[in-house]
């Protein structure tokens, strides 16, 4: 790899709710290197932007690179964002609102930073890094704590009247059904993210069923995680498999659904949940969807896992940064 | 209105499984005539585009125009359509699977003919026609014996991949619901179309339940149309004011669903049930779209019912004429 010339590199950001995380990447989307820091949201705002710059600076220094070398930074924010002002509208997880962090980060780093919502950003990284920015119209579709997503039409991310298309987590696909975090029920969000699947397995261990996670994590199944999960299918626990195939059901129904009404190329699937249970959810996705999605509307349609993982966000953040530098 | 001068009217036709309805306008999208036949798909193809021809000339020849007075010709047909070379892939309503409808007609006719799905046809209608083009992004939905709609996305009408976006009556908002056409269960159109609400009522009625439409029709409710609903309504029958109700709120949640993912800034709902039921169905349709979109995603977003009636289709097809003669 030549040196890079000065201001040539970009750098991304994934601010989750426990944890951020920076990579410095070369003009072509290229890691060079990435930093973790626990974000310690309770510590309020200053201290959170505090630690996003920190973990930049670590990143960048671990790489003998200097911060002179960056031209940009791009930060995906879990939660309502507007992209002009860089301001955090909403982050429940963050407990923010309100927050001017576009303002504060250009302050602590001397650098120009953009701010986009955290699905949006996953979404804009996978369709610009690893699709090579070839899909006109695009769907991310993200499965961890919550289930978010992003769109992307005629090759940019789209963000509707009040930039918060992609909310795809609370499209209602079972009227009745389990109560959802935003208050309503049978949300996509309540019948598949981890969420969800941990709610299953606990109302069904409480019902009597068994499983080898009980043995694993003990009665209460404190601090299963998806990991565990995929331990747990690997044993061949009948419990877990049936709630897994139960929730990558829920998400092929909701990918059909997004394909009936969208007609995208191509269908991108990930988060947590994916990153863990790729193997065991993905046929079933896609099977579900071939289903449920009309005749004629899925000729030619690819419907895919990322490979990204855990480096989706921050490749984002890198094309973010690169777009919005240009 | 000035004497129009030579090729400079536009011709819009609806084309139906039962009625084909077709409509002369001015360049301002004014109608001047419009003329209805019956489609008589058992006849065949060719006879179709014979009596769509017929029912062209009519409209024409009623308002003392010529043919030769006419740019060109947009019409809606009810199924999958191709509307670049104008075929006609899947009309299951007129028994056509490939059918050269473009090609037929301009022999017919020696005019330019344009060809698009109904319901996108109905939305570019009302989108250019009632709403001047203004809303960058918008949704049509039309409730009629099926559920079918649009999108308009950056202003333009947008097909997706396949040419298939706007299926939104099999979008799935209640998983395990009643059987669909489509072969699915709990289908928006399952759930709201004139069909799920005649089944309910049907269903209710065999329980036992009372209403005056039963005194109406008979017990077997024989052609029972929407227009008997409302007039059951006016009578203040409770069987028949809850399953409205219902579809109401199935409805709602499917604005819901759209807002959540798409964001647009108007939701335009249409078809025969609104048109015979507004009054009745759209308090509750905005109430629970409302209530079940996510925080921020409703603001300054409008949700109405058109005001085309009938004529969405055939106004939508003289903006598609206008559109591709320019």
């Amino acid at each position: 790899m030549p040196e890079p010339t000065k201001q040539d590199l970009l750098v991304g950001v994934d601010l989750g709710g426990t944890k951020i995380l920076a990579g410095v990447f070369t003009p072509g989307l290229k890691l060079i290197q990435s930093t973790k820091l626990s974000t310690k949201a309770e510590r309020g705002f200053d201290a959170v932007v505090e630690r996003i710059s920190r973990c930049i600076r670590d990143a960048v220094d671990e790489a003998d690179l200097s911060l002179k070398q960056i031209r940009g930074i791009g930060i995906g924010a879990p939660g309502a964002v507007d992209p002009d002002s860089g301001e955090v509208i909403f982050a429940p997880n963050l407990q923010w609102k309100g927050m001017p962090l576009k303002k504060a980060l250009e302050k602590a780093l001397n650098l120009p930073v953009f701010v986009e919502n955290d699905c949006n950003i996953c979404t804009l990284g996978v369709h610009e890094s690893e699709l090579k920015g070839k899909p006109r119209n695009m769907i991310g579709i993200f499965l961890g704590t919550g289930v978010g997503g992003g769109l992307i039409l005629e090759g940019k991310l789209y963000g509707g009247f009040n930039r918060t298309a992609g909310e795809l987590g609370h499209m209602v696909i079972q009227v009745g059904g389990p109560k959802c975090g935003c208050g309503n029920n049978g949300c996509f969000e309540a019948l598949a993210s981890r969420t969800a699947i941990f709610r299953e397995i606990q109302r069904a261990v409480k019902e009597g069923g068994r499983t080898v996670l009980t043995e694993m994590l003990g009665d209460n199944l404190a601090d299963l995680k998806s990991g565990d999960l995929r331990k747990a299918l690997r044993k061949g626990d009948k419990l877990v498999e049936k709630v897994i195939e139960s929730a990558a059901e829920y998400t092929g129904i909701a990918v059909a659904n997004l394909i009936n009404v969208f007609n995208p190329e191509v269908v991108v699937v990930g988060g947590g949940v994916i990153d863990a249970l790729e193997d065991e959810m993905m046929s079933i996705i896609v099977e579900t969807a071939l289903d449920y999605a009309m005749p004629g509307t899925t000729q030619g349609i690819e419907i895919i896992a990322t490979k990204l993982g855990d480096f989706a966000g921050i490749t984002g953040g890198a094309v973010l940064a690169r777009q919005r530098t240009k």
